[in-house]
């Protein structure tokens, strides 16, 4: 079942996203729509059997949406409510595709962006905006998800002066073995730096994580690194340089999962007016409505703080904190609509025939990622208050 | 205790509520608030005594505030968002003042500007925002808060061909005992329509509501119409003249109400950061970061909400069910917040030391008046599903 | 991974479970326990194949646990808590065959128990009880699952007076496709009457729904009946005798849930002591303290409430409506501890390392089976007030 | 208003609370009902104008309910759940009562009763019991509310060595400005102790906290000690003899905003199926009939966690983190379940005509005194984790 639409009825309708939008903008949603529509029909096929579609990444380059938001080197160069909306769209249709664009895009394109010199710009960036190249971010560790500064990877340099040997292990790193590149972050003795790895190299090793209940349409593995060559990314100068691609990636989920949102209250909603019990839909009874407005009244307010945040992304006045505030509340709000629409859609909405357990189970992974509702509870308290307790 | 400032500090300034806003909005903000920080000098003794201060009405007429986003007959057309920002400051010292403006400027004053004659508008409107006349709304009856048109009050033409002769009860009217116009609603052979009332009309009698636990320093009443004299107001075509009305103080409401959250709010923030057990501020326990952190995020959301919702009502596409949105959810999300302070100021959080008990009662008030949760579910409900359940 | 155990540490010792018990009850549990870790070395491979194991009929027929609270006919006549204990520890490994035990004993068995002649107790319920026979229970239909008084499955009488014809579509029928007999619903001239059909008349096909994503191992089917040869259940007279059957169920259900978040919160509070993040165990910190007391506290309650109504049970006092309380609470409060324990588990709580995803999924199902939310709350609602609403 | 009847409606009907009661434990019950219906007669006013009423302690004595669960010294040795039940009773009145006779009979008399000399026991505890000397218990200081151990209170030995001198202070000390004896905490060289302090020592002054809020008919007060003579308690041996009288108190509370949750409800449910809306009674619609259900529902838990406190009480078994688990959770349910019935009494719920509100401000000084809910899920925390996150 497709993620449904939003031409005049449903949440956005109501919302008045459109209104909202340039013609830019709209134009941007729509291109990633439509490649949406196509991994469509496949995305539960593909959830059941735990497979990564490799080429559904050529459409998506061919749609301009990998490293959108990045300017020059092939990339697109949209605005960041633009970039959002692809975000959004894709992720109406299954968390994995939105990941792979934050993974790829947000992740690795925008650390060698960013942080990258020249020539690494030239050589990379094309070719993974063509999707001909993918690459992976290698941040986290086994014994340390919400504490990257615990990090026990370290580098060293090569005896022969050519450049960084790396040795450590990683874990939950999205794509790790189909990736060409790998941005793995490691101490030095001047501090954290990143580093640009070949995966051919011999020394590097990704195992898919193979029982993941949750995100099964993409990859995401072990990584080892025994005597790894990598080359420094010269712009990174600590932590402070993982975080702020993290807050890249971080920016694009607090779209996206309003994408799995919308296509979960759309289904109920056409549930809810075409299903009919003790003699009339179920969408004219109290409660089914309570729980379709609830879950519209959050939809309404998180998108609103997505478009708020992408103005300020685009005035780059961003802060992580406010990033924060929407990682916390966008993926929390998006579960708990998730679930209001699986209770409307009762024992079919436990089926493939609704795509809404398939959303459910993946906002648990992104509950996860990139932060926990902990860390970034944390983060905003900090803020508010000036006092670190985490 | 004032409301807080919010000056760089505390909430508004997370949010960056300053750069939302322009230096006209800003300055509206601030005339009320200086208003404000006058009537939070006896706020606390009015509410114990149950004392509505009529002096103040003065100090709001002066600053512009009454009718403020009414155009001509001596109001000052100021734009949707700073009459919300008025709100908000009022609010933030007590609902009953917030209240005040909306009872006198979107409902009474409102009623007689969209559907009065030309007459009756340049008799009441310049005299209204001066603050030299008073005006109440009577809609609500006992037996039907949520259902104004089961109205049972009604008019007939007078004999002699001079006006109308009103009879019926009238109950949650605010203002009527010290008002000297008020807008009656009330059954016509023709449907229902607005009257205005002479207050001295000796039919008409006003009995203070004399035990609430709530809006202590403002006035309810019950009101009895006993062939009582009224005008038409010749633009009113039936119960929909009423509910518009209704629309415009829903709107106020929805701005008024983050005031007092954010009044509990910087309180609780600044209680966090200064008061000191087990051998630290209490800000820095997680389990008080928790509370300040997810109160912020309501906050910022209701507040973006307020401001599109502004931005809607300037563009004047504003619709009833999209104010339903945020009279549900601010007023909800406003005692949440208040809530959270109340805790985190413990003890002392139950004494006139802080604002946030008496704001806790009078957003209960709030809660139910201009339509309770459930009235509003059901109008979002409807919207998103064609179908009624009331 | 097993469901956890209780002897002496988690949420069960702190509840003091063992200590509200007899020896008797105990016994039953432990036998029950036994069983599940048994079905616990499989249960993740089962899932992910969708492979109901029919070996583990045998394991707790041997064990006494298949109609265990009905008397004679093979039946081990145990008391409502035993029996609640057993589905207690069957769900803490997996919902599939918890639900099992009820759809074969306290649906098919139950109802031929109740409503059955003696010839048919003697020929199916000591079958049944060794597991030699399967049944099912075939009520839901497609276009109803809330309301089962709108029935279109019909029977009439065979024109050789030898016994009944029935037609009709049936839906959700829990085993249907490997059952023997199966008891079914339909609308007589005289009112609703269950039948038993023998599963292998022509006129009876049943087909898996291929695409759960929740109870994977188990069974549920869609079920065709044409001129279906039944055998009349003499003892059923109207719709009533079906809700006694459902009564009875979801008295299991009451229990079965709070060992899928037993075994949830079990796996939180290992984890949460011996995962180290930040230098210390993050059990240490206080917001998944706060999750864990929240959790045990509803853990608590729910199984406070279990044991009350299975007194009730005991005593032959228990009312519909009393279920509906515990049918509502304990499902709802389970997803609440499930999701507790799966933010505690962070990234490695979304694979088949530990249990609670599975839970998780299996409990959206058994959330709508057996009457959803609304209709419980619906129930109590009218029991509150002497008013239908539904 | 009363505060309601539990006499075969209402919620105590649903529970069937009658049947899971003693003959014994019901005469208790309606002795303190009895009480009750006196003291509702004023209590509108009283909290109105802010009244302890002393003639309704000597009501309290004749009934027995004055430190009824201690043995001898005349006080009565009621069970525990008796006992709960009179506290039950007494605040669905109004949580003063309740209050006054936890202060008084929990507090004061069971540290007399616990650690006094024979010669205190005999002096004080049958005088305290026929309500002729009142007491209170001073451990709370200013600056420690959560945190007693941080006490700066002191005792040191008279130079005469006729007894001890204390100097300090203390805030929210219940009846201190009334109470004829005092029971002191102080620190001394060998550790925190307790002390009888006869409150006309010129050196004793408790003054009114007067700007409360809630539990506005009771009396509570800043305290301060200059050189206080006071008599050792012989028994007490540390802070933890006064944290036992603690969960003496707790263990009352967790009885008693159960009575300010039934009267709460009683009123809605009442109201619910009484007050027309739209023609029908307002109990007939789904969304009311959810508020009522849900919060019976809680009711139900609570009451249930109660009796199961009650029963390891009388069987001498009760730990402090069990006591947690009610106070923390039956506070926060009591609000709760105070709250839905607001909403539904609509705009006459913030009147006197209704107690709810007055329960819902009470509550809230309830939530943060004799442990606010971060102590409780920390104290809760600790035990499922075996770590301390204070």
């Amino acid at each position: 079942m497709t993620s449904g639409t939003s031409n005049g009825t449903g949440a956005e309708a109501l919302l008045g996203l459109d209104g909202l939008l340039t013609a830019d903008q709209r134009a941007w949603r729509d291109r990633a729509r439509a490649v949406a529509s196509v991994i469509a029909e496949t995305i539960d096929d593909d959830a059941e059997t735990q497979k990564f579609r490799r080429e559904y990444v050529g459409l998506l380059a061919e749609a301009g949406l990998i490293g959108m938001h990045l300017d020059g080197y092939g990339c697109a160069g949209a605005d960041a409510i633009s970039y959002g909306l692809a975000c959004y769209e894709l992720e109406a249709v299954d968390t994995a595709w939105r990941t792979f664009v934050s993974v790829q895009g947000s992740l690795a394109m925008s650390a060698i962006h960013h942080f990258g010199s020249e020539e690494q710009k030239q050589r990379w960036l094309p070719l993974m905006a063509r999707g001909e190249a993918l690459g992976c971010f290698a941040l986290t560790e086994p014994d340390g998800g919400s504490d990257p500064g615990s990090m026990s990877t370290s580098a060293r340099q090569a005896g022969d002066g050519t450049g960084w040997i790396i040795d450590g292990t990683k874990r939950w790193i999205g794509l790790a073995s189909v990736a060409d590149a790998a941005v793995v972050w490691a101490r030095t003795p001047e501090g954290i730096r990143g580093f640009l790895v070949d995966t051919t190299d011999p020394g590097f090793s990704a195992t898919d994580i193979p029982t993941k209940l949750a995100l099964r349409a993409s990859i995401q593995c072990d990584v080892v690194l025994e005597s790894v060559r990598g080359e420094l990314l010269p712009g990174t100068t600590g932590l402070g340089s993982a975080l702020a691609c993290l807050t890249e990636a971080r920016y694009g989920i607090v779209w996206g999962v309003m994408g799995a949102a919308r296509a979960s209250l759309d289904e109920a909603i056409e549930r809810a007016t075409t299903r009919e019990v003790f003699g009339a839909p179920i969408g004219s009874k109290q409660l089914v409505q309570q729980r379709l407005a609830d879950a519209f009244v959050e939809y309404e307010k998180a998108m609103l703080l997505a478009l708020h945040l992408g103005a300020l992304k685009q005035a780059k006045t961003l802060t992580p904190e406010q990033v924060s505030v929407g990682k916390l509340n966008n993926v929390r709000e998006a579960i708990g609509i998730a679930h209001a629409a699986r209770e409307i859609l009762a024992g079919d909405g436990v089926t493939t025939e609704f795509s809404v357990m398939r959303h459910l189970a993946n906002l648990e992974a992104v509950r996860t990622y990139e932060g926990t509702d902990d860390i970034h509870t944390l983060v905003i308290g900090r803020a508010l208050t000036g006092l670190s307790a985490f």
